[in-house]
């Protein structure tokens, strides 16, 4: 299709998705950024903002909104998609039909779908009918907010097709945004879904007044754990101890910006877990932004039990958030194991 | 010698030997507490404190502090060495004589000699002329003042005689300050000789105004490298990606407390470099506390140049400490590499 050569589709205007409009543009792509709520995409069009998602930043001309599909992925060849990791089925389900056959989708969702177990990745895939070669995952030590302050980070760009990942790199490559390719999806993919339900357990810990030697012995034993889980399905570790595994795991869990974080210290100071009736333990906190490790705990914890992975810390996490326990309990249980080797 | 089962020396008063200190007796030994100070000696047998050092904690009555060397050593098996690491050998000196020729020496220094190039547990065993089996490491992510707090906490104690690990691990063991035992004693010591030449470039980041992405993405980096050099030198990289490696370098790195992590900020904020003349590069900041992490990275770099390993974070740090780059040109140096593979 004519006239559609440079022009990418972002599909989700959260936080994450119109940061990741603002970088494509500044790296010299049109950008269709598709916002589910009409009256988002009218605002961004008529203000050049998004203060319910990203407050205070830019949106540049070269982003136009639409809340219409089927206008955001016209003749498009590179998609990305920026909806909750639950959400995504149903919402590829809508897409599906739009899509151009050759497309590179780019998953930047981070989590593991509830029920079928399945990573964000095996979800396009499966419902799009695209070559695995075709789904790239981005994810990296990313706060939104930063990036679209124009901050330097890092972040890696992973595509068992290399072209696809070298493609995707020069696209997102700005001054202050810097992509790493890397093949193995898998192991970026686990770092981006378990990272939030670390920093649960970060923010539990400091919300009940513990220190920075715990918060670091909670962010080892938890890469430790996410080690074990990624290499018992294929990924390396090396990916784990780079900038989408160990460099999202602390930009997630030391930041006073992650609302995982900010949500495990509400819980370790003693407010209650709030339940959202219906939505299969989706948390919200204030602006209708998701808590993604409440949800993810639940399906991680199930995936590493279907592969015999241990993640003491995880569960935890999830005792805390679906079955009723303290956060003191939580806390005296992994802080209380017994002396043995590392 | 009778009366002496079940004591430790710890020589060194400052703010890690007096943490220490008071962990060992909470655990249940008698402590003798060398300070090179007589006044600091004194202070804390009168008055149970070292507000120097450590400032806001007691004292345990079972610690007695001396600043006589061959009191503080005469018939103990167990010494804990908490000097500064460019000091280890010439107080080692001094010490050898009243050693216990079968005592174990547990090295709780940061830092490769300055000439040598040498890791403090080989210092130890090229001074005492005492087996490498004898010689232990502690190390790990382990804020002095958050010890003292009896905040949770977790550590390597690394030893190639398990025996003596077990023993130490026992000796360390309290309800906040959990000892695991590792084999890997090049690697523990690695870890920590490195992080504070990362914090300090965490820090000069922060200082001039970079954010957590930023920060992460150096920590990731920083992994790197420190791994890479471990690697070279015979550790294993799981010690690495462990409490003495990540854990370490997440809390030295994100620490508002970390010494090494604030003189980085003000470096960046843009206080010139202070200089103590004929210090070897040491430079104080204020009571007295060294910042290692300047020193260190002269003798990483060089320990990493003779290995052919590359650490551009190092070189970046080492260049603002010893050679007068500007903290802006450090930064974008390590920020403008070239995108490629992670």
């Amino acid at each position: 299709m004519a006239g559609t050569e440079g022009t990418v589709a972002v599909m989700g205007a959260g936080a994450w998705g119109t940061a990741l409009a603002k970088v494509l543009a500044d790296a010299g792509s049109q950008v269709r950024l598709w916002a589910r709520r009409p009256d988002i995409a009218a605002q961004i069009n008529q203000t050049r903002s998004n203060p319910d998602y990203l407050p205070g930043f830019i949106v540049p001309d070269a982003v136009h909104a639409t809340s219409d599909p089927a206008e955001a992925l016209d003749g498009l060849t590179t998609v990305v998609l920026a909806v909750p990791a639950q959400s995504m089925r149903a919402n590829l389900q809508t897409w599906t039909p739009h899509l151009n056959g050759g497309a590179t989708l780019v998953s930047v969702a981070k989590g593991i779908e509830l029920g079928t177990l399945m990573r964000m990745s095996q979800v396009i895939a499966a419902v799009t009918g695209f070559d695995t070669g075709q789904v790239a995952v981005v994810s990296g030590p990313n706060l939104a907010a930063e990036i679209a302050a124009g901050q330097p980070a890092a972040t890696v760009v992973a595509c068992t097709d290399s072209g696809r990942a070298v493609a995707l790199q020069r696209m997102l490559n700005t001054g202050y945004f810097r992509p790493y390719t890397n093949s193995d999806v898998v192991g970026t993919e686990i770092g981006g879904a378990c990272k939030n339900i670390i920093a649960l357990a970060c923010g539990m810990a400091a919300g009940v007044g513990l220190g920075e030697n715990t918060a670091a012995a909670i962010i080892t034993r938890g890469l430790a754990e996410i080690i074990r889980l990624g290499v018992a399905l294929g990924a390396k570790d090396t990916t784990l101890a780079g900038l989408a595994g160990v460099g999202d795991l602390v930009a997630t869990c030391t930041s006073p910006h992650s609302r995982n974080r900010s949500f495990g210290e509400r819980l370790g100071r003693g407010e209650a877990m709030p339940q959202v009736p219906g939505s299969a333990g989706l948390v919200s906190t204030t602006g209708g932004h998701v808590v993604e490790g409440v949800t993810s705990c639940q399906s991680v914890l199930a995936l590493a039990s279907s592969y015999d992975v241990e993640m003491p810390l995880t569960e935890a996490v999830h005792r805390v958030c679906h079955t009723g326990s303290s956060v003191t309990e939580a806390v005296a249980l992994l802080l209380g194991r017994r002396t043995k080797p590392e």
